[in-house]
């Protein structure tokens, strides 16, 4: 059973996965198994790879782990947090820990190997995310989970095991010190302003246009001002709303729409960026309806976090986001000059 | 000038390096840059490939930026923040920036290319310490200066460009957030027990002995409870002190000493890891000198921070921190069995 455990100074979690116990020889050895063409256990045909699955998207008359499906759902063969058992909080002198519950779910995007996200139909965007609204409506029955995170690494660098395009939800017993932060600003934020942030970033950023790299009725794309990653993206709902779960189809279809635009753009201008994303939602337990704006925010993995990031929690970006924004929408940055 | 903005939900800096600016282009190069044998700035007799010295330690007669020195302090030549100017706090619109003002030193720490921290004489080591003292204490001096954060990054994957043994030093105008978060959870830790967390963590740790990696008359180096990273290493003074700087020589000794052994520990377990360490210390400007209590972080780079740690702030560590600690102690943790 992996383990959660606290550290006492700064509130920080981590997981004790030691199911997944590593040697210092694995770690060695890491590098090298991505090289092998070892059977892939998310293509069509290879479904007794995996756990059986929880929801899938298949073709009329096929069988549940049987080819003839478009997307599917299943659990994480190597969870880093347990569905079953209870938390069981307790100390261990001065130390905080509790067992590793959770749920850590995969969603397989595509039957189709080679397939990237900015590669695929609107239309399967669409079920994506489909998929993570269904499977979060039904997590959120569960009344041992605070949060639920979904979240994509493409690309070794960004920590992928398989190459394989799909994404991940992990169902957490506590709300994560890092969406709490954001909460805490936000809320800090509409306290003074009476206003969202987030929100006022939307009307500032279509106003300015230096840093909007795409939009449609329902979304803007931009690179944010802060940016911590050259090419950093966040897509944000033009209209305020607090939950990802509770957009419309109207809007899903959109947002698909808009991130197939902007997942196409990192990949003309990146080639193949190894990449994270995260849909930045609200908790579902407490109300932050007023304060807080769900969105995706698209970080590309092109330079390495060192010693300075850790130490400060400053992030060092070489790439201007105004400049980032001008390369992904095309117009010639080369002929403007740099400030 | 590279900018310092901050984000507006989450009061995170970022540094814009536009001098550093790097085309789509440039981020693919990266990896390749670093198997050319390109001529190594930092080795003895290309003192004139850096900016000026700042601090040397060297033989009598031998003259600045010229042979002769066992350890050498330089400007960054790629400074992440600038010296020069003032920090022109301002405005755009909503969002909030300065001018990137700050110091960034490097500390090369010893003249010879091959010779990682590990390999180094207890004397070479100390000499680092005290060079990190030396700049510190001149540092403090400008009213500028809010923090100084002392680091190194070893190897490419923890973000070191250059491979020849060195370590940096950045003063900041504002004291980070992440030390931020270090202070306000020792200073409750304090208002709630009366004790310092640190101390607290000494005790537990030299009584329950299952984390403690090595130790001597003032320091022990442990594997934290909450270890973040596989093999992630704290090096804490037995004694409550809120300032490295404020170390005696009888302390950098003894520091040296158990520096070198953790290394070599680190190197003989993992072979070549790459890694980073930090040194925790307190602000000076405000007194935290009650409930904050300096140590460094070691923290070698076996595993990818991916969506799931970015998106929570949580961890997901492979191998126990007590395991870890088998494996550097040199007890053979094949017969113990695994929790």
């Amino acid at each position: 059973m992996p383990e959660l455990r606290k550290d006492p100074v700064i509130g920080r979690w981590v997981i004790i996965a030691s199911e997944r116990s590593k040697r210092p020889d694995d770690f060695v050895l890491q590098e090298e198994q991505a090289q092998k063409g070892a059977l892939c256990p998310f293509c069509t045909g290879n479904e007794d790879k995996t756990p059986p699955e929880i929801l899938a998207y298949r073709e009329p008359g096929t069988l549940p782990d049987k080819p003839g499906w478009r997307l599917r759902v299943v659990s994480n063969k190597f969870p880093a947090l347990r569905i079953e058992g209870q938390l069981n909080k307790r100390g261990e002198g001065m130390y905080d820990k509790m067992q590793g519950i959770g749920a850590h779910e995969v969603i397989i995007e595509t039957p189709d190997h080679e397939k990237r996200l900015a590669d695929l139909e609107q239309g399967q965007i669409e079920d994506i995310l489909w998929a993570f609204r269904d499977r979060t409506l039904d997590l959120k029955k569960d009344p041992r989970f605070r949060y639920i995170l979904i979240f994509k690494n493409q690309g070794r660098a960004a920590g992928a095991s398989l190459s394989h395009s799909h994404s991940q939800l992990i169902a957490t017993p506590i709300v994560p010190k890092r969406v709490m932060e954001e909460l805490v600003g936000a809320s800090e934020y509409y306290e003074y302003k009476e206003r969202c942030v987030f929100c006022d970033m939307v009307y500032q950023e279509l106003r300015d246009r230096v840093r909007v790299v795409g939009q449609n009725d329902d979304f803007v794309a931009i690179e944010p001002f802060a940016s911590r990653f050259p090419f950093e993206t966040w897509i944000i709902p033009k209209i305020h709303e607090a939950h990802f779960e509770e957009a419309t189809k109207h809007e899903f279809s959109k947002l698909a729409a808009l991130l197939k635009d902007t997942m196409g753009r990192l990949k003309s201008v990146l080639k193949v960026p190894p990449y994270n994303y995260i849909i930045h939602t609200a908790p579902y337990v407490e109300d932050y309806s007023r304060e807080y704006h769900w969105h995706i925010e698209i970080m590309p993995k092109l330079t390495r976090v060192a010693g300075f990031e850790w130490g400060t929690g400053f992030y060092i970006n070489p790439t201007p986001p105004e400049e980032a924004a001008r390369y992904l929408r095309g117009d010639d940055p080369i002929s403007t000059p740099k400030n």
